[in-house]
């Protein structure tokens, strides 16, 4: 497993967490949008995902679609430009809501080209008005993101009880923040716009 | 659950009233308009609907693309605007006809940019006229409503003798209007317009 | 059960008869056109239809794309106009070819803005050339009819020998129209044209 | 059931012959071409048509758009232009490639405004090229046919030794055709043109 | 069953080689353009194809759009007008790869107005760049062609071994080419171009 | 088996390796651009392909739409110019994630009109962003790489503690590049390019 920064060293990738048969791991979700010249429209979701996750990409979708301008994000540029939301491992099938702010989160990054904090992982299901719904599996998701190293977590404001159940060396280590909005998540997540360009060429390895 | 006012404080939701396996329970519709500048277009549904809900919410959109001008709504919106209805929570199936006028409600209050009343909660079928047909579960959704803190029901006037059933000391408490129109809903449902821009900001948490 | 006038109070609903397990029964078809300003186009289909009822509204349709000009009915509109057709109740399967003359008399109404008069009920197949074709159960629709108020019905001719099996008390009550031509239909049951703009606001309840 | 006159009394109708149940039966095959007003497109085929049915049509409407104008028929009528094909009755399912010169010719009577002769039906299938296919059931279509008041019948070349089957007294009173390609089908089959506008009002019953 | 030469008399046609159930047969590719003016477009596949040969199809009609203008076909043809690729007799169903070369050389000559010669029969799997790949049922497809007194059979270099297995005095009556690359199956297959205009009206018969 | 040479002799042909239910293989991908003559548009996927791998062509194509232009390639030519990807044989089903860098790797050949290197052959997911994930199989895939001839070989550089399973003779006959990046791939596996015009011409067998 390659460390979180070498993953969201470009705009458009997330990271997220999930409860998968062995416990929770993290997830990474990964946005392009074609370049125009391209021709490419629509979306494209990839990554074997079930109907509940298909249409929680929707939902973030239509978000910035309608609330982008006033977040001062670009939407001209998903006007004939191919959005394509990929979770890879490309072969492991996925479902349910619980990405929804992560989608949210690798699109706003995408659109800005403010890179998402390599230390930052979060779950919760997104509405279509921004608010952020309680999910499913606290526990083993805080679990995962510690043992991946990241330092911080950001959880739907009513899975706060959840973390009681979370051990106390766990959550130490931890800065949870609770939210209700995904405008909170889009705050916290994202790093300060730089100067010029996005770093878009990758580090080789 | 976050009290109704949180849910209903921008244009485009509106408070429904659901028979689930545990009793009745309300049901928030969330309506989308995107940015024409982002290019989208026609109908988009999510939260894992069924086909009769489906066709509810097309009944809803026609609705008001027949009879929107006639009601002094923006209807140009709906043209290369797409329009995206949701209910939460994405990963509960819903289905059945009794969301057509909360539909209809949550469209007419996101063109007109007028809130849904926090107070009001609503059941009943729509037709493409407009007329109101009658639902299921009266009694259920009238304890569920009030549990939630509503003061104010609408149901189908085919629906009034059901209020037989419901405990006197619940129907004391709601104000219950009987319609057979849905466009004495959207007159009892809609707040004043503002002077102005429509709230758009959340309140954050 | 609302009286049959307040149904097709406005241009575009028409009267039908169905079986059912429990008999026949009146069947309302109600149809709309989208405001041109929104955007809407092609043809929609609710009321969870079975495959040979949705047929049946193609051949209604293009019965009027191809001979709706010599009817004198303003067919351009519809062209970029979205046509919707909805049988209420919306969560009841219907199937069948029998409302096809009720279909093609909905949308001739709506299209002439003349009301389709409130004491006519029909069935029968219609075919792409507009013939009436035989259909089943005539005893029990007229039965329906009769006991909706109802006092004209419509029928098709191949069906006359089938009328033997009405009660006599009922067939005096009715007046009865044995029709091979769905031309035939629409000068029976379409009301005179109104001067001025049709009355498209409904009577409140 | 009527004669078969009043059927074909309208360009675009064609009598086929088919084989069911009980025996075998008379088909009509109706076609239609929208009103270029109503922005109606594409091929619409209703009847309960099984796959080898609908190939069928598309074979003998892609026969015309390549060889329609050697048979000077107007095809540029089929640009923008709905076309659609229609097998009543409605609710009964029919299939297989037999219908296949039926259709080309109902196709042609309808771009060229001539009628198909009320004596005549067919029973063929038909290629890409024109090439007249065999069928089965000649004997019980033949059978049919002579019920049926038809004088005149038109048969695949390589159908002719099922001739043997059909009983002698029928067979002289029907003037059978064999034949190879399509374009001896519409020689046989379409009436002369006449002069000025096809007569499209039908015959009041 | 008819001679070879009056199936092939029009560009467009190419005889291809099958296993069936009761050994080998020859399989007749028909393939038409549409006329410009009749506005069709896009590709159409009728004989009840299996999903192997649909793709199969798709794979010749992108060879030709990539490497048609190299071989000097008039590909711009294909823009705006509907390719239609048919299989008689349409009720049996076909699937397999080995038409790949038939459907390619019936483009080609449809494309270029020359006739694919009577005496050549064909199998052979083709690939995107024009490789043609090894196939099954060498022996009866052989077989089956010296019935249908076809002199020439065209088959995938990588066959070559399973000539072994045909008789002696069969393959002696036949002119077997074995080849790697399409663009060798056109040379052998298609008649030299004619002057003045295609052949396109069948013999009468 | 043709030599791996006649098969990549062409632009837009890469030589993949996969796991069969009879040990490993070479895999071929070849990709298409229709002439812009053509019309065609879209993305064809054709031999047999699962869910898995119809998705990993998606990536592989998107990535390049976002990606193509800092890689110098002509990314306009992917705008109204059918794409083409296809798998021989025709009829072998195939599936998974690890023809992801292959697919990329036939697609970046044919923009740039450089061959793919006849020695080198690979497999790896590719990710969104192009980064190379880890696939299984390798020692039957580097087995059979070796019995085709290939000299060089490509794997994802967390699949290095693979290597330990192959036997020693056979990988010091390959030169094995384990990667992180599919601009990696791209480097090592495309030939330079040649002056002039790609050589389209296939070598005559
Ligand atoms: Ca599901
Ligand atoms: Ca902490
Ligand atoms: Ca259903
Ligand atoms: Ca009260
Ligand atoms: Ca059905
Ligand atoms: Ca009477
Ligand atoms: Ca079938
Ligand atoms: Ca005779
Ligand atoms: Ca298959
Ligand atoms: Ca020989
Ligand atoms: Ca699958
Ligand atoms: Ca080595």
């Amino acid at each position: 497993q390659e460390p979180a920064e070498r993953r969201t060293a470009v705009p458009g990738v997330a990271t997220g967490l999930a409860v998968t048969g062995a416990g929770g791991d993290v997830l990474y979700v990964e946005a392009s949008l074609a370049d125009p010249e391209t021709g490419a429209a629509g979306l494209t979701l990839t990554g074997q995902l079930g109907d509940v996750m298909k249409e929680s990409a929707q939902i973030a979708l239509s978000f910035l679609r309608s609330h982008g301008a006033e977040l001062e994000l670009p939407v001209g540029d998903l006007k004939d430009r191919g959005v394509h939301i990929h979770f890879p491992a490309g072969a492991v099938p996925k479902d349910g809501p619980s990405a929804g702010i992560t989608m949210t989160t690798a699109l706003a990054s995408l659109l800005s080209g403010r890179l998402v904090r390599t230390d930052v992982a979060m779950t919760g299901e997104v509405s279509l008005t921004g608010r952020v719904l309680p999910i499913g599996g606290v526990k083993q998701k805080l679990l995962a993101a510690h043992r991946a190293g990241v330092t911080t977590v950001i959880i739907p404001k009513r899975n706060e009880p959840d973390l009681d159940d979370v051990p106390a060396e766990v959550l130490e280590k931890l800065d949870v923040h609770a939210v209700t909005d995904v405008r909170q998540v889009l705050e916290l997540a994202l790093s300060p716009a730089t100067n010029g360009a996005a770093p878009e060429v990758p580090v080789a390895a």
